[in-house]
């Protein structure tokens, strides 16, 4: 994966979340597909990416095409659409590593946790997408709109899945996007990190701040 | 609640996060009493405790006589007596405010994540000790070990209720145990501390570490 750099969809990404990893992503030299249910729109959002010197162009497609075409799917989809989206990618993700980014949301409350029937997008992502997609779970916590500024980011990124191997994937991409990032564990326990930006969301509003993210303290920076 | 301090009973105070509690309270001049199943074995542990100048000395109970005698009554007890300590101490918290540090991790798969069928042991107290307590929780993601011993603890204490004055009841009690603690919703919200739980003993044992701990970032240190 360092010599020659996988091809990444974000899926959902015209949004704030998919929009500020595609320029991180693009910056460091990665080729990336905006993926959209409207290709139009995904367009139009990779053509305002600033491609790196050396980098390809970044693309736009419908979220199908856009999964077909990558070696690695990000999802950053709201959790109103997380489940048709990923009906519609499903066919596309079979043996990829698909990375959900979905936190359960459920407006307007959304600085109350309230966790979805399986207790976490990524193990609803699992069960929708079959045993044939590798998913894993990762940037919950970080704010979109620190990742489209540029310098570093004051968060550590928790990444979740039930092999180490996949989560590692999703480490080294975060880690290209200026973040530290850690195993944190099975995909059951992406309820932990899903849950907490609720708190976040809270903690934001109580203190006024725009920017609370989480560190793990007591181990060593890498 | 600065001018007179009010007593503090550990229920379940004799294991590692109560005693580590316990010693940051008496030094900090508040009247405790442990808590315990077996009376005996509190009063052994409240004279192990070593009472600051001015303080009460520190007393032990069991734990229904402990609630009764406390105005504040925080409970540090494994998952799996959880409801049982509970019922024991049902009638002596009626008004009061009821700390619950439980974190619902299930042996041997501890640093999995199982949610209990309420999805936090906080909301569940709150179910078992019916509308009159003031359950509130805290203390989930810091080690006992680092308690029992003196100094700064670099961890944050996400403290969660319904009531945001019973919460500041909560983050005042952190703080004089030396601890930064922060406002991070209603109790429902507990479950994002309490799933963190696992995912921080995973950490441990995956960075080979012994005290991982969260920080918030984002928001100016009090």
């Amino acid at each position: 994966m360092d010599a020659v750099k996988p091809k990444i969809a974000l899926i959902g990404g015209t949004g704030d979340l998919g929009t500020g990893l595609a320029m991180r992503w693009v910056a460091a030299g990665y080729p990336v597909i905006v993926g959209s249910r409207d290709a139009r729109r995904a367009e139009q959002a990779a053509a305002r990416l600033d491609p790196s010197v050396g980098a390809p162009a970044p693309r736009g497609l419908d979220n199908a095409a856009a999964a077909a075409a990558a070696e690695i799917v990000v999802l950053t989809v709201p959790f109103a659409s997380h489940e048709a989206v990923l009906a519609e990618i499903r066919d596309a993700v079979a043996g990829k590593i698909v990375i959900d980014a979905t936190v359960p949301l459920v407006p307007p409350k959304v600085a109350r946790v309230q966790l979805p029937p399986d207790d976490s997008a990524a193990v609803a992502a699992q069960k929708i997408l079959g045993p044939g997609a590798r998913v894993v779970s990762a940037f919950h916590n970080v704010g979109a709109l620190k990742l489209q500024k540029d310098g570093p980011i004051d968060c550590d990124v928790l990444v979740f899945g039930d092999k180490p191997e996949d989560r590692e994937v999703a480490i080294r991409l975060a880690e290209a996007a200026g973040l530290r990032a850690l195993h944190a564990g099975p995909l059951a326990n992406s309820t932990a990190a899903e849950a907490l930006t609720s708190v976040l969301i809270g903690i934001n509003s109580r203190y006024k701040v725009d920017g609370a993210g989480i560190r793990i303290s007591g181990i060593p920076v890498t």
